[in-house]
């Protein structure tokens, strides 16, 4: 405001003059980067089964990662979006160039703006929300490194993806902590009442925070998720390309009940990471010093990358490869809980209404809708990866 | 949603769960194109002095309008932004490339958001926001050819210009009506009572609509600003590269007073025409059948383009050439009313003060600020053409 070259103010202004007059709607208010923690001004993240706001996502655009130029997975994400939609208002961040075909191929109830990414996956790229029981809501906006970066990291460069939260927050109109953390919305799942749930795979991957050992990973999450308890488990879903993201692994059905990825096949890879899971959760108590009730949700295949999904794919230097055979990080567990519904994946005709039967049971006051999302799992993730909800501002006290 | 693969709906569900639950805040409503008009369905556009939710405006980006690659102008935008963030809530949109730079240029208290353009004249590729008496907000969406297409336009290709009023409702959450009429923000004032304020050497130019009489014309502006009288003067500002905006020429005061650029020296070519557009203004009649007073505001200058700042454009083969000794469409008319504000161009020492005094007068109860813009009008326009406000939505009847 000191560049303001000359300010005239009248003799005749009368400075108490009140715009806009009382009664008018107001505008929500803008986006400031703040020095302090969530916890150290009293918000915590809540659950996703607590009431949102809405639901953010990205357009899929990467021929490297996509097949056919990302029109499969365009019409899945498309699907998704509509489900959300029915439950809570949607918004999709598209880029310039894929901006009107992505207007045209979305249904009106859904919300597009123009937001740059490197990839599609909002869960981990977008702010993670937090809320104070006064009813404001901010968002921490971590570090990210595109799951590794140059250690195994899945693209370069990620600067678009980095600026992501940021650009949600302004739209949003909310606060924003920037976290001195790399860490990914995919890689926590919180019960809302004090207790985190991460993998040591991730978290404690020397792609990710290098310097910092449990201890000081286990305070960051306190001091930007305002949560009291961390469960460690040990490696997520076999063949996760992010490292074993928790929210392939297991989530949250409410606090002290939990849903785990699970299969009874010994030989599969897949048997001794979730076995090692359920021993962990066995053991654990949660912030309120309960155990937890753990619901094994069986896995769907297992599913592989066919070779005619593989040559779909421009493969370029600077990303990870996708090949023919490849196995497929497949999960039920990767749904969305959105206001009053649930959007789950459809992968395998022989398992799918089983885990529908059992989502059904854990969830039974949600409307349960089911997306065939093969397309979205060939680029690495599912229903969860790609969406981020934004939780409603609890009423003011 | 016929595509949606498969649904599950659960015996146990109950369908009148109410989510979220009463008392949460809701969401924003999300933007529908209407196939109605405004004036079919009760809505009116609003005046500029009628309370405002907010401002937006556009990045400066192009080397081949703005000299320097635009660093000078991007210093006038922030401090024009600056300025009316002081009366009311600022919003810009900027090009993913210049994102970062914008924003660490820019006040904490003006929202970024990544929004692609042509070039930064929100006033003209913004929507017109029209409002309902029951408290409704929309957005009228012009179809825009760049100030004349290829006869006499400014620049080539516009198709991120043309998306602009679209992404800008779709962030505001508002419905937009897309009018058949190429037309730009800048090309009409209104008084918020019934009358509009145009020129014929716009509105009526064959690079425009070449297909519509002026009846015909006349007709859209009615049914799209929800006016019931235009009144036409004749050219607009000398050398204004628009075909004559109005908003350089003449505004509304209030309802029945009018603010018109004028010169007392009958050797400028502008005397003419604020001459003309006196006695046009003298013999009208407002929608209610007042006559107009007119106060006449002494242009700057004549002001020229310097051969050094000619120097600083990078001239493009698509894009209209700048001279050294150009003469600049400078005139005090192109200010915007905030909230409680008024945000003046500052261009001539020696006409600056006299030119405040009278905007004091006739606006008494509104602070004045005053902000150097010479670097904006070397571009084309002032800080009317780079602003686009929001209307508050009037209180729920």
């Amino acid at each position: 405001m000191r560049d303001l070259a000359w300010r005239l103010i009248a003799e005749g202004a009368n400075a108490s003059t009140r715009y806009p007059p009382e009664g008018w709607l107001e505008y929500p208010p803008m986006t400031r980067t703040l020095t302090t923690t969530p916890a150290a001004d009293g918000f915590r993240m809540p659950a996703e089964y607590e009431p949102h706001a809405g639901c953010w996502m990205l357009w899929p655009e990467r021929r490297d990662n996509w097949r056919r130029a990302a029109a499969p997975a365009q019409r899945a994400f498309v699907q998704v979006a509509a489900a959300i939609a029915r439950f809570e208002p949607v918004t999709i961040g598209v880029s310039a160039a894929y901006f009107e075909s992505a207007r045209r191929a979305l249904p009106e109830a859904v919300r597009v703006v123009e937001l740059s990414h490197d990839d599609s996956w909002m869960r981990d790229v977008g702010p993670s929300f937090v809320v104070h029981p006064r009813g404001r809501v901010r968002g921490v906006h971590w570090r990210f490194n595109a799951w590794g970066g140059l250690k195994g990291g899945l693209y370069a460069p990620w600067d678009q993806d980095e600026l992501v939260a940021l650009k949600v927050l302004e739209i949003e109109g909310r606060d924003r902590y920037r976290a001195p953390l790399i860490n990914e919305g995919g890689a926590v799942h919180v019960d809302g009442a004090g207790t985190a749930l991460v993998t040591e795979e991730c978290l404690l991957n020397a792609n990710r925070n290098p310097t910092l050992g449990r201890a000081q990973i286990e305070a960051h999450l306190r001091a930007y998720l305002g949560v009291s308890t961390i469960i460690w488990l040990g490696k997520g879903v076999f063949n996760d390309e992010t490292d074993g993201h928790i929210d392939e692994l297991a989530c949250f059905v409410r606090p002290g009940v939990v849903c785990l990825a699970w299969t009874d096949n010994r030989r599969d890879p897949q048997y001794a990471i979730s076995a090692d899971a359920w021993e962990r959760l066995h053991d654990a108590r949660d912030a309120r010093g309960r155990r937890f009730q753990v619901h094994k949700l069986p896995i769907p295949g297992p599913l592989a990358m066919t070779a005619r999904e593989a040559r779909g794919v421009e493969l370029r230097a600077d990303s990870a490869p996708r090949r023919a055979g490849q196995r497929l990080a497949g999960s039920y567990v990767n749904f969305y809980l959105a206001n009053g519904g649930i959007v789950m994946p459809l992968l395998d005709p022989r398992r799918d209404r089983s885990a529908a039967a059992l989502l059904k049971r854990l969830f039974p006051r949600r409307r349960l809708v089911g997306v065939r999302t093969r397309e979205i799992l060939l680029g690495g993730g599912n229903i969860h990866c790609i969406t981020q909800q934004v939780p409603a501002a609890p009423p003011a006290a």
